[in-house]
């Protein structure tokens, strides 16, 4: 039987999504609680990684089970097994062929920013930015719209087969006190909007950045700079 | 000369405002901090001590240097050397006889709950409660108001000489989707306002448990339990 769940994390205190030989893993840390609910070792898998410090709102998974247990002992249970700092919002049987990375259709990330004051309760959530033009980088994040190659935005050390991404949405608001950046894509290259969110930031500082110069250029060199983890956040992940 | 400064810390990653021995304290992170700004050791005095995981959105502490710096340098100086998990405010030049800890007049706490499904972006910031009767509880923290003996509220440790308090103001508000309980007093026994929150707690679900006898009391025995620091901000003190 084939379970699908998502996941709302605080990855402050996590290597990242994958396991990896060091450090404490989310995926580590479902797969331990799973194999406590349901007594066997079992693969979670994730729709993507997410990164060291990088939280989800809604990061959506898959594994598998000969066990069937009623899906609301699966949500009690894996959250009995679970730190504080990830929490299971729901659960249902899937369809054995559903696959929570190659199924995803769309996904969303946000990106926190605040200006003012830096407040050391906003810590690891979101990224002190300072004053910044958000007409500017809103401007400029519609730019992403489209099918691009976002060569541009792709880190050293990605597995993708292709830099085509086609961008859905791409906005910045104020909201709440904070200046949120928010993309929608079909995926993402390594790093995307890291290196996204470093140039919108440049934008709003007042720097002539022009956003399809940028993506046009397919090089990382037009781009260096790399936001950083704790203000990212997996927002939404769609499937059909 | 006398240094007056104000905090804000996370208190997640420390032991605590104090030094001691195992961990590192709040108190300890300034006091380094400190000694590259002004390039010697100072001992750095906080208004009052903080527990593990409590935080702070206006801490205030002094400290004495014969080095003059500009106080705008003093700020600016301080949170370079600071983690982000904790800044400096505000800092002015004070009296010699300013004491941070004996001239407080006015301590005010905040605690802070939530309802709805539990979140780990708010994990190590607010406790999660559940549903709460929150006009119970302001009914109940009302009562605290006055002058008292809160020896019912004050856990083993304490190494006050007195334990009556006057406290000023209680209450308990929903604000920002939060349910906020504000305590105002001359004074706080160890550990008063978190062993008080549980009590408040008990209330808002439904237990009937009067306040006034509890005070009335006397007696750590009748108010057992006490909330986790995580939930606890030490909001603001006041002097003359």
């Amino acid at each position: 039987m084939r379970y699908k769940i998502v996941l709302s994390y605080d990855g402050s205190d996590f290597c990242g999504w994958q396991s990896q030989p060091n450090g404490e893993s989310v995926q580590n840390a479902v797969e331990t609680a799973a194999a406590k609910l349901f007594g066997h070792k079992t693969t979670v898998v994730g729709s993507g990684r997410t990164d060291a410090g990088v939280h989800a709102l809604a990061q959506t998974a898959h594994f598998d089970s000969d066990k069937a247990l009623p899906i609301k002992n699966v949500v009690g249970g894996l959250n009995a097994y679970l730190p504080d700092s990830i929490r299971v919002i729901s659960a249902e049987e899937s369809d054995s062929r559903f696959d929570s990375r190659k199924s995803a259709k769309k996904k969303t990330y946000m990106y926190l920013m605040y200006r003012g004051d830096k407040t050391p309760l906003l810590n690891k959530r979101a990224l002190f930015a300072g004053d910044l033009d958000t007409a500017a980088m809103a401007a400029a994040a519609k730019e992403l719209i489209g099918t691009h190659d976002f060569s541009t935005f792709k880190a050293a050390g990605s597995s993708a087969k292709t830099s085509m991404r086609t961008v859905y949405d791409a906005t910045v608001e104020e909201r709440d006190g904070f200046i949120v950046f928010k993309i929608t894509a079909n995926g993402f290259l390594y790093n995307m909007v890291r290196i996204i969110v470093a140039q919108l930031i440049k934008i709003g500082k007042g720097e002539h950045i022009d956003m399809a110069t940028l993506i046009a250029a397919r090089d990382r060199n037009a781009a260096k700079e790399t936001a950083p983890g704790y203000g990212l956040y997996l927002y939404r992940v769609e499937y059909d």
